[in-house]
């Protein structure tokens, strides 16, 4: 079965999906019947292309790569379908799935919800790694795309390839959910086990973040524990069922730490890991970033460098504990590629 | 959506199960618009019943709990249909959903085998927990059910209610998997958990793991791998796609470990454990289940107790780990449960 496929935003996420598509065209086919055309891909910075009969990936991925413009790619204008801007492109590529992959903006979700509700008024599929739509509009938009007869996914947007929504959508299908906890940003993680192993201040153990491509020049979104409060609240909003704002997360990040009492909880047997935490309690939902000291026997304690991890609280199962990657080109394009699959299954089962 | 189930085998995952969807039965129809008629219980030991318009499971549960034949369910002679084996169930209960749960037998599958056949032929979807159809003859039973417009699911066959093998169908579909590393027996984490923390001989270990409920009075199955191979098998067969037998898994137990051994590793900051591998190489998988002294940094040297867990290694994502529960009457049930959700979401999205 083949899905024409656009893409919004081609940063480091577009890049990476586009490779394993191109990578596992093959397998996909023969192992899952799934078939990916790419006919449009647009980008505030790199500009657009709409190709109905379908893009080669290998040489859009070889323009991208000599940072050339999309409009650059070689076709004869006949072939071309001119597009604008990523609502023009909706309009006009005749997608099945939108992958959105724009940058987060926590506090409106912008430009990307006005994308996403486009494209599913229109019919299509939406994948989205961007967690401001899937934190401030999920119920909103997971209405829309079942009112139009398809799918709204956001796998890669909690723990990027790491399949975490998945796992409450079908194998903790049944469970009552009391408690998730976890490591949701990978940047504070680096640091603190770096603090910890090397013995580093707070400052050397950011630069080395940053030397690694873990942390941002402005490092905040991390530090002050604003991107794992977005992933709280998403958690909050889709699988506790809340309908909680961004304030509604008490916030703490680590920036305070020093180096003696990381030191200083290692000699006690603990570590101080910043965790993002989501119950429910007294059927309401309490909701927190914060610097936790916890025993090494916390399957928490053990995750370190830029890993994300969460232990997930069941009333069935009791404790379930998933760690994966929570960064990454290639991570989160598989996150995009699961959810896609996803979207086949539902259609392949339908169509059967 | 009323789905009517028939259960063969009633032991202690056939009650976990009937005592979730009692206690469940609201959330289940709210949320997922699941409800569970119960028509037919069959089981070698404690007779059976049907009730075509349905069992009422508190009152079975009851007469269980006393010790009572189901036939001494309380029922008009006329509300009933008379069934004798479960192979006679299936001919006559006219259930859509067969959860079968009897005893595994690793080296013929049967007599669960035969039973899952029949109700497969006869458009039933199955369920099962028993170990020895998934590893023997997954995919003739997975084909079969394809044909016959069903699913054949085995969530709770390896590590209980952890949804492994939903992860596997759904959040990793698309990445290779390269090798799979697990706990994937309770009773002998246990026991060498134990040997460690406590300092016991092996004897007094396992002496302890049966007052506990963990291990049988027999133990030769779990203190000798068997019960691991059996689920390494099932991995190397229904995940990464091979055709080896019971033979092609290298196998050890845990019964040769004395507490010099254990207390050696722990001084040495490192930790014996039973570990299940199956893995692809050069095209060919490798199978084994053989005692293994990890460095304390490996995540599978953190469970502890009774705990199962897995690393996944994938060519996208690296390594995903996940731990959770590896039996349980309540755990297991809950995998049965998630197994009947998917085919309703099957069920559901193809109707919709």
């Amino acid at each position: 079965m083949e899905y024409k496929i656009a893409l919004i935003g081609c940063g480091t996420v577009g890049r990476g999906l586009l490779e394993i598509l191109d990578r596992k065209r093959e397998a996909l086919r023969d192992d899952h019947d799934f078939e990916a055309r790419l006919v449009a891909v647009s980008d505030k910075v790199k500009g657009s292309i709409c190709v109905p009969a379908g893009i080669d990936i290998p040489r859009l991925l070889d323009l991208l790569g000599r940072g050339e413009k999309l409009e650059a790619y070689d076709e004869r204008r006949s072939e071309r379908t001119e597009i604008g801007d990523p609502l023009d492109m909706i309009e006009k590529c005749g997608a099945d799935i939108v992958a959105e992959l724009t940058p987060t903006d926590i506090r409106t979700g912008e430009p990307a919800a006005s994308y996403i509700r486009k494209a599913l008024r229109a019919g299509m599929h939406v994948v989205t790694t961007n967690k401001g739509p899937a934190a401030l509009y999920y119920r909103e938009l997971a209405d829309l795309a079942r009112t139009n007869g398809v799918q709204f996914r956001i796998e890669g947007t909690v723990m990027s390839g790491t399949p975490v929504i998945h796992l409450f959508e079908t194998g903790l299908a049944g469970n009552d959910i009391r408690e998730i906890r976890g490591i949701f940003n990978g940047t504070t993680n680096f640091v603190l086990s770096k603090m910890e192993e090397d013995g580093l201040d707070y400052a050397d153990a950011l630069k080395l973040a940053r030397e690694a491509g873990y942390a941002e020049a402005d490092p905040t979104a991390d530090v002050e524990g604003f991107d794992a409060a977005a992933k709280v609240l998403i958690l909050s909003n889709v699988v506790l069922g809340g309908s909680l704002s961004l304030e509604d997360v008490a916030r703490a990040g680590i920036s305070g730490i020093t180096r003696t009492r990381v030191q200083a909880a290692k000699a006690a047997n603990s570590r101080y890991k910043l965790v993002g935490r989501a119950r429910v309690v007294g059927g309401k939902i309490e909701a927190s970033v914060r610097l936790e000291k916890l025993p090494l026997t916390d399957p928490l304690a053990g995750v370190m460098g830029a890993r994300n991890a969460m232990a997930i609280e069941t009333d069935l199962l009791g404790t379930v504990f998933i760690q994966g990657p929570g960064a990454g080109k290639v991570e989160t394009g598989s996150a995009v590629l699961s959810d896609m699959l996803a979207i086949h299954r539902g259609l392949a089962i339908r169509s059967s």
